[in-house]
């Protein structure tokens, strides 16, 4: 059953299992079906699911596959060649492989042989009786067969003739891949090129590249291989994995249709690029890497002056691709090296009209540079950033006075017994608003008891939530006492605006934001 | 004055100018002043400290600099040709740099006749008198001149002639290097290659690389460029820069010094490159990337069980380098993909031996599995885990018990009053201790109660104080009342240590960190 195209490039996903090795990446079993299905919609050909003999989990997801309904994707176990001096049938990992029912396995074998002789601890041929063995066994079960070689560019320039020996049984037992990996990411472009090239001369099986990111080369060395005619390029999502990471196959999609042509994705899909990159991330608790390359926030982000200044003549002057080929923005950023430029295309994207030569703009950047010294950041709290715009430019009578606010946590742990408290005072019109409200901690009691407050008067702030929260010390070397810059994300259900605010106390730094959301939803009500 | 040896590979750096474009990324101009030295003393080759023309900042950093007694860097300012239609001894940008008075003068001009006509506005003959008199006018001062022809590869691309027409202009203007520069960072490996190959053939004048890593090649497309024959690579400590960022010269310099046999640093200094990127990050205030190549504190992280397993065996057998010849370190990694071998090693490093059979292990793994399915992580957070390990292995008595805290923020914006108070009640040895103090916020406060509780057991307390304190949401879609992990690294001076606390509530979040910091430091004691 080789259902193989040997004229096509494929892409092989490993986010769910070699991604799962990264430090801090932990999927639950739901996680991984919820990343499954949405690489499968996206157009991901081949799916790793995981390594079925590993854990219980990973088996676990091959029993609820049916219930996914996959509409193309392949899904793969990942395992590894019989054990040495076993015969395959009774080798247990092996027998997982089968019972975890996929249409497609990848075995990975050794292919240097430095690792046979010192980490399986066997001889030369017995390795090749191990995958020729393991290969044989698996197709004749009617499954597809990719073959790892496991640290091959290794292996090669350690022992050439042994490593295409390992290739060339690959091949004979029948593997309908064979993927040349870098395992330990430590090769260089050019060695990949020679190498992949070499080996393409002596294999007519369709090849497949897995590099790892630890010389920061990995997508270059992916692209490398499949301009000398690989036909499978293996990665994960965001580049997770083990140690640097695997090769980012964002980026190697992006750069394959973009730049070499090559049509890996189904028509209109690679708009959708940054979407699954954030979707993975967030499934993964990740916080998404600002300047990812196509996908980041700051990848289409403009702070220098003189780049404003030629965005607003030529717009692809910049950017060597248009930033919603990928769904992607671009974006003008407000900060200290800001110009007058930014502050007026900036103010624009607010719906303010400003001319150059308005007096209030360099009042404007005093302010913004009065509070980034006190570790204020605009860049991504654009609420803040406009509230401030208006405050500057047409002052308003406030929406509220705050008079006071007290809270309290106490705990007993011997009696078991805690309890988090907020009042809030405010006047709203000439009336006096008291409030007092519980929560689990210090800024959700505020939260209720200042939304409780303002009920009231605008009773649609019940729609108002938040939706993101974030912490960061602005100087990290102070201990407890250092300023705290708390980020806010909320939503109405309909849009969602970010605000910013700065205090050595977390409480009061929350506040702030807090503060600031609601006041830039009423100005906008 | 030409002091350049065209027989040797030097490294400039422009993470001061070209780095402080990225979103986020914001130097005073001590920063400044800090990182040039010690980029100074690590043996870069030239440091471009800012662009004299287009800030006071930048432009005060030029006459701080004799204060700095470099022991060998050239300092170099950054600017652009000369105006177009104004004579060069008239540009008051091409002033500002000779009287920034550094030793070397580093011009951008333009060699994309696109940029030429719908940026400048100007005709394909001007814009080549504005790279020549410009150079010719700061080299009849004195001055190293370096040319850095943006978007050449583009220009390259679109029109060779004029491309090449510019790079002669320079060249017989007498430039001392003549840098390619991928403006967009839009190129691919190979195009560079074939690029510079080109160039070289053309040009007598050393070429030097600048790259950006808009398409995650900006490391390849460096090294690229080094093996075609460049003798100059420009990039960043940390690959800051704007949009994605500027080419890693972390990367750069392991590669070149590690995988390609180019000594570019004095003797022994490759050592300190993680110390480097770490200080760097730090004046920046950018957390760093675990997952940094070379220098992140994953890079040498193992997680999976195989390889754990083979680590055991051949230490070699998955790093592709020994991580001390860049400074950093080994690390095993526990977590729920952790077997037996994790817990064994690990606690091997805290010093307690474990027979593989011991039936306390599996306790351990699920002590962790049920925490961390709370949100908490010990990857990080070591003696968090030592005292997991050490409670469940051989329990203790406990040192004090904590009856009550209570925590009070009271806040009237009216009359400028504001107070954050704690208290603590605890019991030591049968004592009683009841203990308040102030701070600046609520974690501050509660932390100087319990160390004030704890002086009169333990005076030496007063040595411990907290280096570092994050916060993060682990679920962050709930808003204020998601779980939160606080993650503390506690020092006394001698030792680091790092514990972690997960609640609902910030101030028991920290709490717990907290406790555990100094339960750690007197189990050590």
């Amino acid at each position: 059953m080789n259902t193989v195209n040997p004229s096509r490039l494929v892409l092989y996903d490993t986010t769910l299992r070699d991604g799962s090795q990264g430090e801090a990446i932990h999927f639950s079993l739901s996680d991984k079906l919820r990343v499954a299905k949405r690489l499968d919609e996206f157009g991901i050909n081949y799916i790793e699911g995981g390594w079925p003999g590993s854990n219980p989990k990973d088996f676990s997801f091959f029993t609820h596959l049916k219930d996914l309904e996959l509409k193309q994707a392949k899904i793969a176990a990942f395992g590894s060649t019989r054990r040495a001096q076993l015969h395959v049938e009774e080798d247990p990992q092996i027998k997982l492989l089968l019972e975890a029912q996929s249409p497609v396995i990848t075995l990975f074998g050794k292919s240097w042989l430095f690792h046979v002789l010192e980490v399986l601890k066997t001889t030369p041929e017995e390795n090749l009786a191990m995958i020729r063995d393991s290969i044989k066994f698996l197709k004749s079960h009617g499954r597809e067969v990719i073959f790892d070689a496991e640290h091959f560019f290794d292996g090669y320039k350690a022992d050439k003739a042994y490593a295409l020996e390992c290739i060339k049984e690959a091949e004979e037992a029948g593997a309908d891949y064979i993927v040349l990996c870098d395992t330990n990411g430590g090769s260089l472009p050019w060695e990949i090129g020679t190498i992949t090239t070499d080996v393409l001369a002596h294999c007519k099986t369709p090849l497949g590249i897995h590099t790892h990111n630890d010389c920061e080369l990995a997508v270059a060395n992916a692209l490398v291989a499949v301009k000398a005619g690989v036909q499978q390029v293996q990665g994960t999502i965001n580049g997770y994995g083990e140690r640097t990471g695997n090769c980012n196959l964002i980026s190697v999609i992006a750069n394959l249709e973009l730049k070499m042509g090559q049509k890996v994705l189904p028509p209109g899909k690679l708009k959708e690029l940054r979407e699954l990159s954030l979707f993975v991330d967030e499934i993964a608790n990740i916080k998404p890497n600002p300047r990812a390359p196509f996908v980041g926030k700051s990848a289409f982000a403009h702070k220098g002056g003189t780049h404003v200044n030629a965005l607003q003549k030529v717009l692809r002057s910049y950017e060597h691709i248009d930033p919603s080929a990928v769904g992607n923005n671009r974006r003008v950023l407000v900060g200290e090296l800001s110009g007058k430029s930014n502050i007026i295309l900036k103010a624009k994207d607010l719906g303010i009209i400003l001319e150059e030569n308005n007096p209030n703009i360099q009042r404007v950047l005093n302010k913004i540079k009065e509070l980034e010294a006190k570790g204020y950041e605009f860049e991504s709290a654009e609420a803040s950033f406009a509230l401030l715009l208006k405050k500057t430019l047409s002052p308003y009578p406030p929406f509220f006075n705050l008079m006071e606010y007290h809270v309290s946590i106490r705990q007993l742990p011997s009696k078991n017994y805690k309890v988090c408290e907020a009042t809030v005072k405010l006047s709203i019109r000439g009336e006096r608003i008291y409030t007092v409200a519980e929560g689990d901690g210090p800024v959700h009691a505020l939260d209720r008891a200042l939304r409780e407050a303002l009920a009231k008067f605008y009773p649609e702030i019940s729609q108002v939530r938040l939706e993101d929260y974030k912490v960061r010390i602005v100087d990290s070397k102070e201990g407890t006492a250092s300023s705290i810059r708390v980020w806010v994300e909320s939503t109405d259900g309909k849009k969602s605006w970010s605000t910013v605010g700065v205090s050595h106390d977390i409480v009061e730094a929350s506040w702030l934001a807090l503060f600031d959301s609601i006041e830039y939803w009423l100005l906008k009500s």
